[in-house]
């Protein structure tokens, strides 16, 4: 199992920013951006691995722009890297402002997804080599995240 | 008012083959994939014009393939030829099978859309220059599509 | 296998225009008004032939006029023609203003579907025999718009 | 202000069932079928008060037929009786099996509307005068429904 | 088979009214409302039944405030009576105005599911036992809207 | 400005699990389950704050089990500490099974909203003041989080 090259995995999902996703002031809702990064890192992971996905983790979410109804949202997604059965998919997200030629950063966000055969079981996944200077930072990046989640307390909540 | 550059104006987006769109035999309802189609025309004449646009109408559309449900959907709006206030857009779409790293054309569209000042009144687009082999035949069908359009005749119906 | 009355075939949807449904300027978004027109002519189209039905082509979709939130949206399929294993069906929609009583054709389009066995295969559908005025030019000009689409060049697109 | 006649205002909606508005057992679910007749409601009493209207009691609703998915369910609203600035409409919702020709009452529902002037103020509706013995023996049927809820307990619940 | 305690099988739901869920004058559909409160419905028969279950009838429902866009919907479903292999479920729904710390009744509907086994055959459900005064006040009316219903016509309308 | 108490704060969100949410192997979607939880907490915060609330970040999201259609899932939302204009919030979903009267810890996630006045500004939310054993655990572990994120690298992307 060799590495593959991450261009034909990236995942690009444009999307104009409608009223059914915005609040009442015309923003769009954080929980529907979250649903179309899930997907867009899913397509990323399966066009990675060709086996069936599923996220476990996210973390590191930040909205840094609030966007507006009427901006066209590119997602982009890009594998980070890979751990044995599992990879991290980096998801940010730009809105353009058509109307001045204008683009922002807005979000960004890191899912962990586990490759799965037909019966659902874990199994590995092909191996990601980092080789441009990004992607490099982005691979040793993961590792911290990765070590840093192992060492998060346990959930605490009333049953 | 100069030509542009087409990859700017480019729509990519790609989206998971769901069963909330699919029909009872698994494969994705034509209604569900034209609302996609015409959003990325959207997107895309957007971008070429940095105007308001509105989609005035569509011809030529062909339903190659069935997409299935857990397929990847490709869809790509590119301009193919501008008519003073308004603009042609292509729209294809690829099924893309993630497990076999395979992918096939599906369905083909023509768009048309008008630019709109804020009032909402018609107004010139920036002219589109084709280039390629391919973006200069697209553009030379583009005017063959607009005068048997001409020549159709007045819708038939009961009031 | 004969030729069956056009009546019972008919499908009619009258949808109330919501704001879910529009853009920044409280117009109806061109693509849900094809998902509506498409799923008429599958009703009208099923009806007609008792079999299962795909959409395989639509042409000649012209948005007339913008329908605004609040009007009630009058989508109207019928029969034009049938050739072998496919039909034709016009879909009208007409937007209503219920508070001033006047209602006004707002698009048009011509889809093409086929019939199904249960297997999937084309099989001939019950030919569709023209009575009034109306269905006999809307039978010729199904035939016309037929021998345009087999005319047209082959798509054009950068795999 | 006098009676207008019910056909003008009778709303029809042929919606097919679709497996993204069914449960797990390919069965649609009360709530979807009760949001489309709302909405079949809604456009009747608009049609037939020329006014803004809102939804202010339902009542007798009987889910007499599960609808599968793959049918083509038809919504049917006409307005029963009128009561100053009320108005009682009817839904009776149809499940048709359009490979069989069958077609069976599947759904009824009474859902009484107000009609609303610019300003949310309730105001006189057109009086509705049954003509057909149908028309009349509804009319009768509306006046028994609207005693009984006036003699209905008031809501008792914790708060 | 015994009666089981109120309190586990309890629904709540709490939502926020969104522009999606609204009409034009920003006020929430019945329809949106009735279809979340037959899932609080069905979910609270579920988990007092632990059976699959059915909508059969609904009957006084009663919307008594317009529900705003911004406000929270609380839906609170509790069971009211067991019929053999029915229940009735009562649900209430709240709107909350956060910014003003307000809560008010807005709607209430009274829903009779059924018991079903895999093979979608009725069976007995559990006996629901009032305790508090406020539960067996709301057993006694059950019954009451149970032998209205019995009494009611039968549907008229044309086929 | 003092402590409030937590219990009128909590959001509580039960909802069935439908084959619309679902992927194609029958669990529901990640991205929907964000979608919810985004919400709840959104709940959770504007009656914790009677402000404007809007998500600025989200970590640590778990999804230690997947939910199968059919299941209740039940959103639960918490206060865990308060930073000045911001405020922690936690979101467990647990999946129940009523069919077995079984329930299990689903998914996890940490969402922080910012308090805003009416014209988009942030302002100081009531504090948050932990009282049983559990509520310090999460008040520690809230601040925890928090210095991590401080420390964590910023987003490298291709622009």
């Amino acid at each position: 199992m060799s590495g593959r090259n991450k261009r034909t995995s990236d995942a690009e999902l444009s999307v104009l920013a409608r009223p059914q996703d915005a609040n009442t002031i015309g923003t769009i809702f954080g929980g529907r951006l979250l649903e179309w990064m899930d997907m867009a890192a899913a397509i990323c992971a399966r066009r990675h691995t060709a086996l069936r996905v599923a996220t476990v983790s996210l973390t590191g979410v930040q909205f840094l722009q609030p966007i507006r109804v009427g901006q066209v949202m590119d997602f982009r997604a890009c594998v980070n890297r890979t751990f044995g059965t599992s990879l991290e998919v980096q998801v940010v997200v730009f809105a353009q402002d058509t109307y001045r030629r204008k683009r922002e950063l807005a979000v960004i966000g890191y899912f962990t997804l586990v490759g799965l055969d037909e019966n659902g079981t874990p199994v590995a996944v092909p191996i990601f080599e980092p080789q441009t200077d990004n992607e490099i930072e982005r691979w040793r990046a993961a590792e911290l995240r990765r070590s840093q989640a192992a060492d998060a307390e346990a959930p605490i909540f009333d049953a």
